[in-house]
């Protein structure tokens, strides 16, 4: 962990991820309730939205529309991630070196580690090779931290998620994305085990406005630094409006009812 | 995905590739019915035509061939590939690297993903290295995207076939090879998951001028951009009819009727 | 075995190591009982004891912390590690590189190595790359020689422990941290399979002062040259209070009973 | 496949090799007949035979005894090669690099490709690697391209060995060493497979005269451009006579009859 | 095989070895018998004897012992060993570089090769490695040459042993150290074998002197080199006296009675 509050990723120590690499770990279907949804442009014009830190893409994503929005928009490369047309032990592939990343205008870069997976090990090893390549460029590095595997038998227990945020600290990322545990507790015990490696929520699938706003007030109350989203803002067929909602909620520190009140 | 409209590769942006790694891949089988097939240089000759935009072979045919016929043709060296001798899990092996394809000529290289193979991480790995060293040297990359391996039902899916499409996107590809996914709706679904990566189809096993001439046109009127052809064109006694007939289809964008006339 | 009596590791020829790598070996489990031991800093303010000659920690915990305690606190970085999430034969992820240890400070660099694993040889060959790569740097060299995995029926055996000392002696290692084998003269055997290589005793579970003074005297008595101890220190209540009685067993060669009352 | 008509590996465009790698691939049974076999130098002292192109041997051999012959032989390094003291799924050790082979004198290199094995794909990596490097050396390339391995189930099949020689083209080698198809028509069909690639027959287990010349000229008629040949040559008391009459049969086109005479 | 005949590890073309890796493949039980030999500085001692031309260890006990006999002790680096708390199919860690073998004063580097493991073709690349850094350094190259594995049904049969003596030819070693095959008969064979590679015999368990002597003249009448001796010297009480009747077998070629009388 190093501080990473002057970069571009973070706005006043906050962390608003818009994530994109859906198409690759999902395939198409995560594009059918919204089918404009499959056209990454729409993604990078909603990252323009001032809530929104950084947009995490894989490589080839990058490369073709980046260049269009350089300069509204901050890149966040996703080094790693798989198809699930592959049925394995959970695994990733490293898709893009830190180095290309940074040729093609990353700020930061992102990292799957399946912890429990019986490729943990190999996976954690091409971390550190993409931390320390990171660290050379002054590159945020963010782990997706998610326990997954044959010898886990609840990935979204409260004690797995701590201890994912924690491998985060221990193996040098600078932000932790993890599940949303389940409670305001569980998530300050998970905040508490990250030490000063900032963790944010993952999204996961789409819900209510206020359902989801509430997760992500609870990961803000527990002392979470944000949120990595992406179906919950580009399944949605205007992903401006709960952007509004959620910048109020980790930006403002407003409550549920406030932030949906502004994004009317 | 980057712009490759003026690369060789291309003409008013598209692609009609006559691919020859069949002697590789299939053995000498595939030269049957045609004996003097068995010649590289019969292919060649067959790429001089203007329709074809570039022939795609192996390191060693290409060493052996392309030297005399650099005036006049392109060449897209495959960089992977593997006999069926070998009976495994789909893998493929890499059997030039894109310096020296470069060195000999190649203004484009391919690489083939089986995505869906216990191989399939191994090998997004080795084409990320292709792809990256690809735009070291400003050649375009075209993905053989195709799903296959224990854990696929069926690879002729559309589905299955749009997402080998969308990996081809997000992996960093410039062109995605891919099958067709068996009619002209399904192709649409296929280009729109694959953004501003060009798709071509995949030429198969021989069939009828017509039949076939029917699913290049369905391409090209759902958005892609071309074709990636083999034993349509060289198990033909004649392949210069049939490329006569491509080019009505793929670039003048006649009918099927048309282009049939025209190559009398 | 190089001599490193004038290294910082090492205070007239002892070795007192505070290892604190339980968060990504063990989990938050390990901090239950002091919640606020899961904080890397109370490791580190207690680390400036005089006791203390280095502390021992993963590369994440290294790069938030020690930079506020470089005035005071000595750095082992632990190169490898990993999660008890995976389940496997034991092994373990390379995290650090040596290099990269030796820009964030390290003095010293640690390695885990299971003799017996079916990963030992793997494990072997990763310790000759970082201990050449430590040597380069003139960085100290500590093994944690743990045989482990299914060929070995009792890991706490006398003659399993002598023979991990000679591991960490014959692979080159400059300190070998191993279990307490039972009695003193089964450490004596230990430490003389150790040849000129430093034996600390690691420290295992927590027990009582008295307990845990009386087998670091045993150690010392028997030639071992110190101690490498985690939970023993920071899952009490007062850190400081058990380190002026492991200064006094350690380095003022004093009686248990002596160290306890010292440390009133 | 490159221009080598003009490399010391060829003699008016035909090649002679004496292949002695059986010490490391079959071990002492197969000097048994003649003892004096086992001493390479007077495998060595056959090859100043005119007729013999190159001599193929490990490098062990090469080390020792080329520096004696170097005026006299042109040295064949066979990079790969195992004992059959290892009865596992076909596969072969790179026992050198191409640039120790250039830096001992090799003007020439040779590489085992087990097509269908389960390593196939490793292997094939393996020979890329070489292929490529030889390249940089301007050294010839010679295939021992033998199918084997259990998806195989006869690897003497005309088919499967016609497949094996175009193997070789496709991958970049000059040569390819294959075995006898049991047929001059056969033959002509692997000749074809292979196009430029020119084909030479493998010497199999040591028959009479009469009946290995008619193989050899059968190979010669169907457009086979030599021979590499071992037991049938140093297994004999006179390599001498054997050689003379290949000669006659390679080179001089000779009948089988007229080559025993001349051989008397 | 290179001419070594001028190397530190020969005298009058003859070699023996003190070798004492014991520590790490076989542990504290090999020092039993004789507590002091525990020490590697007693080998070291034992190891100024004329008749000894080198002292085999692994890295870390050359680090710590060979800087106090440089003078008067010629190092062979032991490069690879394993401990046997591991028990899968023989393998062995690469544990020292052969730079680093040379930048700590090794005169010469061995290597364990175990022929017929499922190991045996990954340990010969590695062995090709070594070797081939070894000629960079004009470092003779020892292979402990040691048939095993599940394949092998005995592997103390002669014809096993002449095998592995050709091995060590055909890859490039240019000393043999192998188990004595039963009689002097089975060693000329073994010896023929190896051609110009030295072979050497391996000592094996400690027996009497006599004994003992008569199998190394039977190897010295068969054209062996010489020996390379652990147990039968270090486990004596008195290394001294067995090593001056070795010197009178070895290089004084006398007969075993003289031998035991000229070290009464």
């Amino acid at each position: 962990m190093i501080d990473i509050d002057d970069s571009p990723l973070c706005r006043d120590g906050k962390v608003l991820i818009l994530a994109y690499d859906h198409g690759l770990e999902h395939g198409p279907v995560d594009f059918e309730g919204v089918p404009g949804s499959a056209d990454p442009g729409r993604t990078f014009e909603a990252a323009t939205h001032d809530a929104v830190t950084s947009v995490a893409v894989q490589k080839g994503v990058a490369e073709a529309f980046y260049p269009s929005y350089e300069e509204d928009v901050d890149l966040l490369l996703k080094l790693n991630g798989t198809s699930n047309l592959w049925m394995g032990e959970p695994d990733s592939a490293v898709n893009c070196t830190v180095d290309y990343a940074y040729d093609i205008g990353a700020s930061s870069v992102g990292f799957t580690l399946y912890g429990g997976s019986n490729h943990e090990i190999e996976m954690a090893e091409e971390f550190r090779d993409a931390q320390e390549a990171a660290r050379e460029r002054d590159l945020p590095v963010v782990m997706w931290s998610y326990p997954r595997g044959q010898g886990l038998k609840n990935d979204t227990e409260p004690d797995t998620i701590a201890y994912a945020a924690r491998q985060a600290l221990e193996l040098g990322a600078d932000v932790a994305k993890v599940k949303y545990p389940g409670s305001k507790s569980a998530m300050e015990q998970t905040v508490r085990m990250a030490g000063p490696t900032k963790v944010v929520m993952s999204g996961g699938s789409k819900t209510t406005d206020r359902e989801f706003l509430e997760s992500v007030k609870a990961v803000i109350d527990a002392g979470g630094k944000g949120l990595a989203v992406g179906r919950n803002v580009w399944q949605r067929e205007n992903p401006h409006r709960i952007l509004d909602a959620l910048e109020q909620v980790i930006f403002a520190e407003s409550t549920v009812d406030e932030a949906l009140a502004a994004a009317e």
